[in-house]
């Protein structure tokens, strides 16, 4: 357990409020002081007091829980984390587990069950009261990343015929259960889901309208079914506030709200990153700091040894080359920065088709086109940059960087003095011809890797797979290879010729 | 200008709706056919029809605008990207320019005119009327990425001690204008900001409470000058669905909605993906499609430069041990999978310190406690991958997959005949060194190359500077120097002396 992280609280928050650690809420259960505790719960929001109280001893959590009113307990409890929630729920007598299950979103409580040992979870069951059983057991059984498993079955569905007044009333009546009453949705007769009304159209509305006069029509939908990666997308583009969720049958069956859109959101951005640095995706959401070196280690593991193992491929490649290096050792000075090079640019292309099919903005099928505009960047970039690496190249010659070892006046210098040797033809035609050809390799290898770095994740898209796998090192480890065979090629035909007449 | 993605509207959306192309709208506006073109905006969303109507000449667009209610214009044009927007612009007269610019939102209009010539935006700003234009004018003061240049001025704030009705009659008067009813501010007699209401409670509350009986206290708000990327964060950490923007005296100038928090967090995630990419980020927002090769090239070039000069470092140590290579050849087969695995693992460290940043989940002042966990995940990693390696290494040998060069029985072999030698005990014994060799120069770098890179991305967070900066590529063109000092100082230790030996 690590020490809340109360940076958020310091230095973003303008309006002054009592500041809210650990240290503070012990020493306010030891003295009893529940008055002081319930006022910090009108002050301060939730989340922070939850992160003060996720290292409290079960006990002090359960005081927390005895002074404070029913209604700031079931946010608070939904913040705590998974560890806290089930020294609670272990803690607790049936009664008042009753009142913290029941006061609780469905959705909240099914993912709190659905991680906890099952011991705990059939207490919180027996708790609930049949409804909330009824929508926990619906809800735990839709496959995890769909909409499904994130929405919520506590909305307000209306009939599209009701009068605005009644609407109002409606809400008013059933509006406490309901996660959101901002967006009512709408039926028609026949129980097809027809349609969504805002609630500020609701209130600007005259009293003769009904529903359907109103709504709007122009709606998206999802299935219970869809990624919910889809869902994020659906949120960014149509700025909603909640989505309508249906069955195969078109019935509306549950909403998912902006805010746990905007979770999903974060979380699909954050898998996205970390596949994209070769990293497994955490199995649960426990954040950085408290994940154990061993789980963060298994994240690590997996894909170090995949590269490696094809890596095995660049040193069967280098392998074969070993005697152009041991006649050429300049070859093998050069060997990083074209590597690196190539898996660097097509490493950005990754990135943009990686974060590209992530937002949506094209999918496998443009994959002509996007080629196209890849193959024309990767051109001038490869132009350009080989052109900068050749005078760079040649420099790192005459400076004495690299050392360059070619018989000079029949005698093979081992040692480049500084500029000594530049005015000496062979000296001067050999830094020409390196450079030019690594300069070269560095190119073709940078218009290579971004092609290759098009295909591989847009191939693993139109496979219905996640483009992401296709992270930055695997196209390091295949743009290496790609590069290892420009080089040598050139080398072998251009600089081991030049070296043999000498 | 590109076809518009159709693939959203087509799989994602249930409710059958008709579909639209710009090939349909073109027939429509050819035929003159304004009722079926008002049709369409009620039954699809305005971001689909927006997408088929970018690419419409600007006489077809003005068709659209004058067949149109007027209440749906406003977001199409807000939709419409910004080339379209700017033909608009020019095509409409004065008066069709003034419905359009006062309908919509100070802030997107503010966005559209940042990025127009002069002579168009003169043209909306003639056309805004007083209390717009000052709008306008007060939020472009505010400097980009921060609060104050994303808030909206229209929102709804009320004295404290209102009672209920009279709130909801405000709300009926002044809702029309403002961004969100959905959240009401509320402010003291002295003008201080005091708290928030959510428009549920208020429809939930008893006619005789005020606004000060029933409003939230424990709100959370941020300053004009607070960076977008706290702000996303606040919307993450407290679920809200505004949040109020406050100067320097704390009276509110502001807020910011949900759906603008929304695309601030998708545009900082895609920067700090890209930025982790190696790419310069974008200066405007048009997406993969839209932007240019030479454009795209442009942001890709800056860092494949410096990381090419960079990358010198690496070729002088290299160079430094070119008679080493040229002695055991095979050191150089295995060069690329040490550098890659260095760069990979302190790629992945990289990848969990920029985003556990970003989502704030630890800061700078963590550095002792991430080091530490990092440095024991480091520790493990390295051990496993190096063992996994050491074994590999000597198969590669004995498989012949790398070429062993040592003199056998007095006579050097230049090729290891597929397990001929392997039972020869000098070729066992040199299998076994540059394995180990290479496989604790693989720990060793891994390790090192990890806890360089909490270290990059913490120290550069602790400058206030983007930790995302300290990409991946920079950081495997550090770790590359790292791995070839470690990797040819062990050689130098151990393999040369067994070399001379023979």
């Amino acid at each position: 357990m690590e020490e809340p992280n109360t940076q958020t609280t310091e230095t973003k928050v303008i309006a002054p409020r009592p500041k809210i650690t650990t240290a503070r809420l012990k020493s306010l259960i030891a003295k009893k002081d529940g008055k002081s505790i319930q006022k910090l719960f009108v002050k301060i929001p939730d989340i922070d007091i939850a992160e003060a109280a996720n290292t409290l001893e079960p006990t002090e959590l359960i005081f927390i829980f005895r002074c404070v009113e029913s209604k700031y307990t079931a946010d608070f409890f939904d913040e705590l984390d998974q560890t806290a929630k089930e020294n609670l729920v272990k803690a607790m007598t049936d009664k008042e587990l009753v009142t913290i299950v029941n006061t609780q979103a469905a959705d909240d409580v099914t993912d709190t069950v659905g991680e906890m040992p099952a011991n705990l979870a059939s207490k919180v069951l027996k708790a609930a009261d049949k409804d909330m059983r009824k929508d926990i057991n619906y809800l735990l059984n839709y496959k995890e990343n769909t909409a499904g498993s994130i929405m919520t079955t506590e909305y307000i569905e209306l009939r599209d015929s009701l009068l605005v007044d009644d609407a109002i009333e409606k809400i008013r009546d059933q509006g406490k259960d309901a996660e959101t009453i901002y967006t009512i949705f709408v039926r028609d007769d026949k129980r097809n889901f027809v349609g969504t009304v805002d609630l500020d159209d609701l209130i600007f509305a005259k009293k003769n309208q009904t529903l359907h006069d109103i709504m709007n029509q122009d709606v998206v939908s999802c299935l219970t079914s869809t990624d919910q990666e889809e869902v994020g997308q659906m949120f960014r583009r149509y700025d909603l506030n909640a989505l309508a969720v249906l069955n195969d049958d078109r019935r509306l069956v549950g909403i998912i709200t902006i805010d746990d859109a905007v979770d999903v959101m974060t979380a699909e951005a954050t898998e996205d990153i970390e596949k994209l640095g070769a990293l497994t995706p955490a199995e649960t959401n426990d954040g950085y700091l408290k994940t154990s070196p061993e789980k963060m280690a298994w994240r690590c593991i997996p894909w170090l040894i995949i590269l490696l193992v094809m890596g095995t491929l660049s040193s069967l490649v280098l392998s074969r080359f070993d005697e152009k290096i041991a006649a050429v050792p300049l070859l093998a000075s050069f060997l990083p920065v074209l590597m690196d090079g190539g898996g660097n640019s097509g490493g950005q292309t990754t990135t943009l088709m990686v974060r590209g099919l992530a937002l949506k903005e094209f999918g496998p099928k443009q994959f002509g086109k996007v080629l196209w505009k890849e193959f024309r960047t990767a051109c001038l970039v490869g132009l350009i940059v080989g052109v900068f690496g050749l005078f760079w190249f040649v420099m790192e010659q005459y400076l004495g960087i690299v050392a360059v070892q070619i018989p000079v006046n029949g005698v093979k210098t081992t040692e480049n003095v500084f500029l000594g040797n530049c005015w000496n033809f062979e000296f001067f035609n050999f830094t020409i011809i390196t450079a030019a050809v690594t300069g070269s390799a560095l190119a073709l290898t940078i218009v290579v890797a971004k092609v290759i770095a098009v295909c591989l994740p847009l191939g693993v898209a139109a496979l219905k797979k996640d483009p992401a796998l296709m992270s930055e090192p695997l196209l390091t480890t295949v743009a290496d290879v790609a590069a290892l065979l420009i080089y040598f090629g050139l080398a072998e035909a251009f600089i081991i010729p030049f070296m043999e007449r000498l």
